[in-house]
């Protein structure tokens, strides 16, 4: 499949490209996409970049009544230098495909997927925004595109990926923010899909989500669906603990999704000699720590925000306040670490970026 | 918005009918489909009936990356008399918004909804198969169209009904099918999307479902996604065992759906003062059931086949048959009685079926 060719038609007429300061998360989309299509016997075909623009589909088609689909998320940088980085892409491509076996999709190859990405970013390269904090957000997704509504594996699929150029997440520098711990929803249990990054484990997410809101928390940590008792993940990110030292964050479960960042931050931490241990964790070991003082620092990590420091926990009408909702020292660092590897400021010594 | 007029345009050109005798479930679609849109600060509006065609969705819609949709699936039957019934639409209409409300996607106004979709039907009258054991199914959906990559709710929406002429689910009559009990994938946990219509749902199965296929099982029985051991439902069917002479089934736990056949077969056991109770029901107590010669029947129930009687489980590589693989007595007349009804052969005691 790698021997493929792109056909490649670029757009006749430019958009206008938004003011990096005006720009919000996912909402602005670049000048094309790329797009590949999967039929039964003939394998991935026809792939090309095109202009951005709607896609046709029959109202039968899987994706619309069973939700077979997969999609990733990651970023692309401009340095100073005008070098185009991604982020450990090779990662995100390895996840699709696990993400396709769960979910009984074909599997893409990853080192044309990755090729034609580049080959995107390239044609869009101008909409990589250069100020601090900002990058150019890529998506790529399958969707299950056959017209039958019998419960079954789809027999023909959509690979596409888009281009959003994102601002910075942190509009005023990193903020801690206010985290609601759920007892009674649940995102995914041992067994279903939640290490797969595919549609239904979002959907199922909304509605918490819309409730912590409403109580002024914006984002929800989410707890084990059979006891409800040990951490999760929170929203679209991994969470780590800093407790007397020492970092935890939850083991993988088959029900949290394995963040390419959280991987990262686990290696820079034992690069740092920095004790880091993968374990389950209860979410009343945490308030404990944090009646005995112990509980030093938390955060959020993901593609999205990077880092998230926490301020605050609510949980069984308990609230707790961390570091006097200050961003940790530790977080602080991860931060700078990872987004000046990521933006090409400092030395890379673990070989994370990939130039376009 | 029950005052909302639908406009109707007509196809100019119409599509051939397939032949009854090789109907395949979901797959052949009638000339026509209602559409209607949903727009933050405008409401439900646009209700149309228009020509089936393909629909044109931004690669960003939130549909595509995050799954927020729901679907109902209800049929309608041709009487001898010329007569379209439905059976207990409202009940689905009902369900439509209940899985809306988990979903976080604004409700629908049912009354004028059940009206769009008999106005639907009357358009495609001439669509509905006569042959002995088909039908018009009818499958109502709500998909989230704002091209937006923020994990919320969408701001805007389609509503749309399409509709596929079905043909006798058991070709050569009512015949038991093969069960696989899925002791490692689980399809929803209480908490989750379980008991709404809802994509993830079904795209969460297709894995085991490709695996009890390949090991010569028809549907998948779940078990509980928290101690592997309750009984849930089959495939998109719930279950129902005959034990010892009293009716058993597993209570609406949150992680179920609530069958409008199931409520149909309920009623109907009480009306025959046969004892039937709704519990929790393990596995383990079937294959005892079944070693002490007390398991009398099993059976799925769903719009698609009425009553799919069960005539093997395998569970932990043990292998019980049933009732020498027959349909059992109390299956064939639920299953009789129900057809008959929605096909008005007999008399509808319950007032269930509806007049298009
Ligand atoms: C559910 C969930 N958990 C964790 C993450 C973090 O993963 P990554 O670090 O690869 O972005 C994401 C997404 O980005 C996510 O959607
Ligand atoms: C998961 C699931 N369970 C049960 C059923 C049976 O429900 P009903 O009798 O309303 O068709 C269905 C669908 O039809 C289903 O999808």
């Amino acid at each position: 499949m790698s021997e493929q060719t792109i056909t490649v038609t670029l757009a006749t007429e430019k958009k206008a490209k938004p003011d990096a300061s005006t720009l919000v998360f996912g909402k602005t989309f670049t000048d094309h996409m790329f797009m590949m299509d999967y039929t039964e016997g003939k394998g991935w075909h026809d792939a090309q970049i095109l202009p951005y623009q709607p896609i046709t589909l029959d109202p039968a088609s899987v994706i619309f009544h069973y939700g077979q689909t997969v999609f990733e998320g990651m970023k692309a940088y401009l340095t100073k230098e005008e070098k185009v980085l991604l982020f450990r892409p090779e990662k995100n491509m390895e996840r699709l495909n696990k993400s396709n076996e769960r979910l009984c999709i074909p599997a893409i190859d990853e080192e044309f997927a990755l090729s034609a990405l580049k080959q995107l970013i390239t044609v869009d390269k101008d909409w990589i925004p250069t100020e601090e904090g900002t990058s150019l957000y890529i998506r790529p997704f399958i969707i299950s595109t056959q017209p039958y509504l019998g419960v079954a594996a789809s027999i023909s699929y959509k690979f596409m990926i888009i281009l959003s150029p994102v601002g910075s997440y942190y509009k005023e520098g990193v903020k801690p923010v206010k985290i609601f711990v759920e007892n009674e929803y649940v995102r995914a249990v041992s067994g279903g899909t939640g290490s797969a990054k595919t549609a239904g484990n979002y959907a199922a997410s909304l509605k918490a989500q819309q409730i912590a809101a409403e109580k002024g928390y914006s984002q929800v940590l989410w707890l084990d669906g059979v006891e409800k008792k040990y951490i999760e993940e929170v929203g679209a990110m991994n969470v780590f603990f800093k407790i007397n030292g020492e970092v935890v964050t939850p083991v993988l479960n088959g029900s949290i999704l394995e963040g390419v960042t959280r991987g990262s931050i686990i290696e820079l931490l034992k690069h740092w000699d920095i004790p880091v241990t993968e374990r389950k964790i209860t979410v009343e070991e945490i308030f404990e720590a944090h009646k005995n003082g112990e509980l030093e620092e938390a955060f959020g990590t993901g593609t999205a925000a990077v880092i998230s420091p926490i301020g605050e926990f609510f949980w069984n009408e308990q609230v707790i306040v961390l570091n006097n909702n200050e961003t940790g020292e530790l977080a602080k660092k991860l931060y700078d670490t990872i987004t000046n590897i990521q933006n090409g400021k400092i030395e890379d010594p673990f070989g994370w970026t990939v130039e376009v």
